[in-house]
């Protein structure tokens, strides 16, 4: 549901204003959190680094790509966006707008796409070295590195080979079958349809027979007369999505689907080809979710050759990501499990032998960076240090003996050159808005590239801390942030607001800059009120115990890990007991509404974003992991229904609700509405008409304004 | 749209609970004001009269039928439930719960349905002397004093005659197609579909074919998967039903369509048989709704056999009654017209000729009550007295000289006996709860039948009274009702509320108990606002001139009228200019958004329900009458659209609409958020999710407290 969550803003970075303040008096707009914090408020970065070669790396500089040597020196110029448009142009091509997301194909050309046209360019030479433009109407595209092309138009699949030649992949006519795109609504780390085989003559991609699920209304207001869009989501319980893996091949036009077999609503992860491109690897998970097979299909008969081993868990497996076969030995990969309690790294052999577990202890690694050419070292990310914190490592292949490369307190974010020797290490914390250094694979700081002004320096900001409390079992340590308000005075008596989430795949408090938080808590904060986070048991990134210890009965103990940070508070002395709120989006708006229902002497004020009312209106993937199914666990389902709480409603509870949110469907927040009416309980709403599961854009002022308002009429 | 608004409380009358207060100082609850006010602090009254004879009338006396007699004397029991009860119990039918509407066939004979069954009882021997049940199923059920039955079971219609043999009308598959239910979205008086001949040997019948409608997208939240429950709703400006009337002869069985011809979107109206039935006639009115021709059909071959008159009218002509016929000349008819400027009656013969006007004047005929058996004397209700009040009028066939019949200032209810000779006289007045005198066809008391005592007598009651102010051209009375704060103390400054409908057909001031004002006006008087409402230009019962200057351009002069009302509040000097707020739903919502979007400098707070906001999302029958096509009237819909207007927003506005309105669609509103949002404007917003277009039963008690909270957050 997070990744779902997050708010893509396109904002293009604005110069400050001249005739701004310059003291340290300025008080945050609105326009400032929302807008702001990812653009003129931003700390300066470099965007898009990629390494060019082993002596360099590239990022956007404005209007132009510019490199950064490991022998310093100012950056220099690569290629303008100027000259890029001028060789489009000079092939007939559209020019650019700006410099889009790109990759080194080698040490010279450079890869782009712009709308529907990859280009390759030379940036010696100045040429277009290769173009390659597909269907106006296609997405999902997919480029191997010959050239080719897979995108999908509708529901059905295509491939323009290197020379532009259209192959179609499937023709098929009802809508409900769907060629080369995302299935399992993007759970299971799920992200695209295509598969290219590693020498681009064969693409695996996924089938989705969607026929069996239910139609959900959404209505569309802008038409002169409402109109219907309908989207599949299949409900909790109910029947689900039908997903197959086929592999087309360029050679004779002919498709192969590997033989997962039943049931057909089971899941189909990790899809990874060999790197001999002979066979497909697939997790097979089942509805249940409690049952993984790592299976090996012959990708040119489809047929079984192996299973290579099983994971099994009485509340779930989540399997979330490909198989990472070694370059210098093909018959060894790499697989990720949290089967020891954290997620960690094993190496097996592709006869399902365990070689080794590469990592282990009691925090788990969030990424692999990649190896050096010869494997001998792997780097990887981790919560080793912090869980708040990301530290990169360098792991011994040998010995999987392991040593700290990044050293400064913080999240960090690297890029490991392609020898293997150097990374760009950018980090920040909550005091540090933005460094980055050139490191070599030791952690020796090269030089400084980067380091940011803070951006808010003449803001008038609240004091921010990270705290930590004890969960509800008394012995876990739960991670939260504490912003004071401005002008913080111990004597006096502060309104306080929780921002919660609290679900599954989610962090909100980390030591990185302003802790994490949204301008929005520094703005609550300036305008008097204490705002308090707490990252509780299920949420991520603190092993499988801790998330999943809500299995089968979200929002229990979610709730009671809450009210340690109540608690907390009330320690503070400063905080005024009879006036604390609440707010959250999605889980956090099921969180929210959950805590004024049953914690109404504690919570006077309440808004909560497009919330999860009813656990049986949410979607097969996500909410049988964490519930079962409404058949397997009626009790569950009913205890945390909110639609049958709504009699419990003391306090101010305002919900918001996106009208086109295909995620949490609005029928959650109306069917508590109509609860609360039913029950003659008074209730606030508001409805974004034309917005899905969160309000994004410009319009997230108009939200953040109607959220802050609501506080301030009643909590203040 | 009136109409539909029209809000049907089923509350059964409840004992004033002991132990209240019994002094002067109640306070009005919301429970009063919303159920109270239709339930236990209505006033006293009798409920169901209907002349039995000529020498008496009953009612419905808790659980019996009563008599009063002209005599005098106590009311006698004429049947009980209990009696009913037994006599239906001995037939094998299903028992009453209460007394149901009833009719007296003759002196005797009572005819009653209950549920799917029509009954006749002979109220002297207690014996049921005739029963037709049909279709359990069954709808818009019509009996014929044979005891045939029309009804329909979906979209069909059917017949079962005196015998209970079964007759299919109709047997279409497509429910787009419709047979003997109601058309035009009950516009024109329209409220059924099927129409008996004189002597029940045929059955006239509105079929409507609505294929080429737009379906209508409405959500039904309550499954467990929303599903969609499609709607016709013709928007202005877009197709529309086609309406045909077919005559069923149940002695071929056969059909005969009436000739009505093209173009096929015109309007049936005024349907009526002619008294030997031979004939039917027709108001046919084109889609523009300025040009009725009043039609005559041969019944047996549907041919045209005339064109009586035509009325034409630049703004429109609006038919909404039948034909009355004259019993002892057969050949003669009443026809109601609004063609002189106000609602009279016109002698028509069945050639077309016009033989007589019989009403005229600057006032209008609300009702026609009926003649005396020789057809000497006429009773007509009207406004002649006052626009505010009803009074019953006798007119003297002969040279149509009128004379006074019911004295008492106020509205007047009447119920004529069969002899013509006597009216039972029902009346109140804003002074007056409820009084019934039985009196004769020369207003000569005969006896007092009912004096209520004052149903509020217990309550600190505001002061009322009825004002007049002049329209904003300077000449026209318009008629208003002003509330003031209880304990009021001149020198002080209260808050204003203004609340308004201000569209046609309606009519919000009346001279009858409490002015014709919901308790709720009242109960904010308590709470210290001043309460008004004007009933503007545009609005019912005072000539077509008034009504019809709003055409092609609702919403401004109506505006312009409600802001003389503001001036009136200035010159009563108590009132605080700064603290004005307004209300209405529907055309009232319309208005309420109209006014806090034009004169944002008077309207500080409001609230508007199930507001129309674009002109262009309502439905042809009303909204093409008032303001043509969007087509043919471009700049009057885009003047009035209030999405348009949206930046215009200042003060606090809140929509409040039924999620599954089928008469102002929820777009409207919708439409509206949408462009406070893009316009960055602050709004609040309230949904009932499972109500219509406006809030019944018991939620509307959480309806007004929402309304009232709003007013008592921002306005006080």
């Amino acid at each position: 549901m997070m990744n779902k969550l997050k708010i893509i803003f396109l904002f293009i970075l604005l110069p400050v204003l001249a005739g701004n303040l310059y003291a340290q008096d300025k008080m945050l707009t609105m326009r400032d959190a929302v807008v702001g914090q990812v653009s003129y408020l931003y700390p300066q970065y470099l965007s898009m680094i990629h390494w060019k070669d082993t002596k360099s790396f590239t990022h956007v500089k404005s209007d132009a790509l510019v490199a950064e040597s490991l022998k310093g020196g100012s950056a220099k110029e690569v290629i303008t966006l100027e000259e890029i448009n001028e060789i489009l142009k000079a092939a007939g091509k559209d020019a650019l707008k700006y410099i889009p997301q790109y990759s080194w194909k080698d040490e010279v050309i450079l890869c782009m796409k712009n709308e529907n046209t990859f280009i390759e360019i030379n940036t010696k030479t100045k040429k277009l070295e290769f173009s390659n433009s597909f269907d106006s109407r296609g997405e999902n595209s997919d480029k191997h590195k010959t050239g080719r092309v897979a995108y999908t138009v509708e529901n059905n699949l295509y491939i323009s080979d290197e020379r532009e030649q259209i192959f179609a992949v499937s023709e098929e006519k009802n809508r409900g079958i769907v060629y080369g795109q995302e299935v399992h609504r993007r759970e299971f780390g799920i992200n695209k349809g295509t598969f290219w085989s590693p020498d681009g003559s064969k693409l695996a991609f996924y089938r989705k027979d969607e026929t069996m699920v239910s139609d959900y209304p959404i209505v569309n207001i802008e038409t002169r007369v409402a109109s219907l869009e309908n989207i599949k989501y299949p409900m909790a319980g109910m029947a689900s999505q039908n997903v197959t893996l086929g592999v087309y091949s360029l050679e004779n036009e002919e498709i192969v689907y590997m033989k997962t077999g039943e049931p057909k609503d089971q899941y189909l992860t990790s899809v990874t080809w060999s790197p001999d491109g002979k066979s497909i690897y697939i997790a097979l998970l089942n509805r249940e979710q409690n049952h993984m097979k790592l299976n090996c299909y012959n990708a040119s008969t489809g047929e079984l050759e192996k299973t290579l081993f099983e994971e099994k868990n009485d509340r779930y497996v989540e399997p979330q990501t490909p198989l990472m076969f070694l370059k210098t030995d093909p018959e060894k990969f790499i697989w990720q499990s949290r089967r020891d309690g954290y997620n960690h790294l094993y190496l097996y052999d592709t006869n399902g032998k365990l070689v080794s577990q590469i990592t282990k202890g009691d925090w788990l690694v969030t990424d692999i960076i990649g190896f050096d050419p010869k494997e001998e070292y792997l780097f990887i990310e981790s919560t080793e240090k912090s869980p708040i914190e990301r530290h990169v490592y360098k792991i011994n292949m040998k010995d999987y003996s392991k040593s700290e490369v990044t050293k400064e307190e913080g999240v960090h974010k690297v890029h490991l050159s392609p020898d293997g020797k150097y990374l760009t290490d950018g980090y920040s914390n909550i005091k540090t808005p933005k460094v980055i250094n050139l490191i070599d694979a030791n952690g020796k700081k090269i030089r400084n590239i980067l380091t940011s002004d803070n951006p808010l320096k003449n803001y008038k900001m609240p004091e921010a801390e990270l705290i930590t409390i004890k969960s509800a079992d008394g012995k876990t340590d739960l991670h939260g942030r504490l912003i004071k308000p401005i002008d913080f005075d111990k004597s006096k008596k502060y309104p306080a607001i929780v921002y919660v989430y609290g679900g599954p795949h989610a962090q909100l408090v980390m030591n990185s800059w302003l802790g994490a938080s949204r301008l929005w808590q520094y703005l609550m904060a300036q305008k008097g009120y204490v705002m308090l986070t707490i990252d509780n048991r299920g949420s991520a990134n603190r092993g499988f115990e801790f998330e999943s210890v809500i299995h089968r009965n979200v929002g229990e103990l979610e709730m009671a890990d809450q009210m340690k940070g109540i608690e907390y508070l009330q320690e503070l002395g400063y905080v005024d007991m009879e006036r604390i709120g609440v707010h959250g989006w999605s889980y956090g708006g099921f969180m929210t509404t959950s805590l004024i229902l049953n914690h109404p002497d504690v919570f006077k004020v309440a808004v909560a974003g497009g919330p999860v009312i009813d656990w049986s209106l949410y979607e097969v993937m996500y909410g049988e992991r964490y519930m079962d199914t409404p058949q397997e666990n009626p009790e569950g389902y009913k205890k945390n229904n909110l639609a049958l709480q709504a009699n419990k409603l003391e306090g101010k509870l305002m919900l918001i609700h996106g009208a086109i949110d295909p995620v949490v469907v609005w029928q959650n927040s109306l069917k508590f509405i109509r609860a609360c009416v039913e029950n003659n309980k008074q209730v606030d709403y508001f409805v974004y008409p034309r917005h899905e599961h969160n309000v994004s854009g410009m319009d997230r002022i108009h939200l953040m304004d109607k959220v802050t308002n609501y506080f301030e009429d009643y909590l203040k």
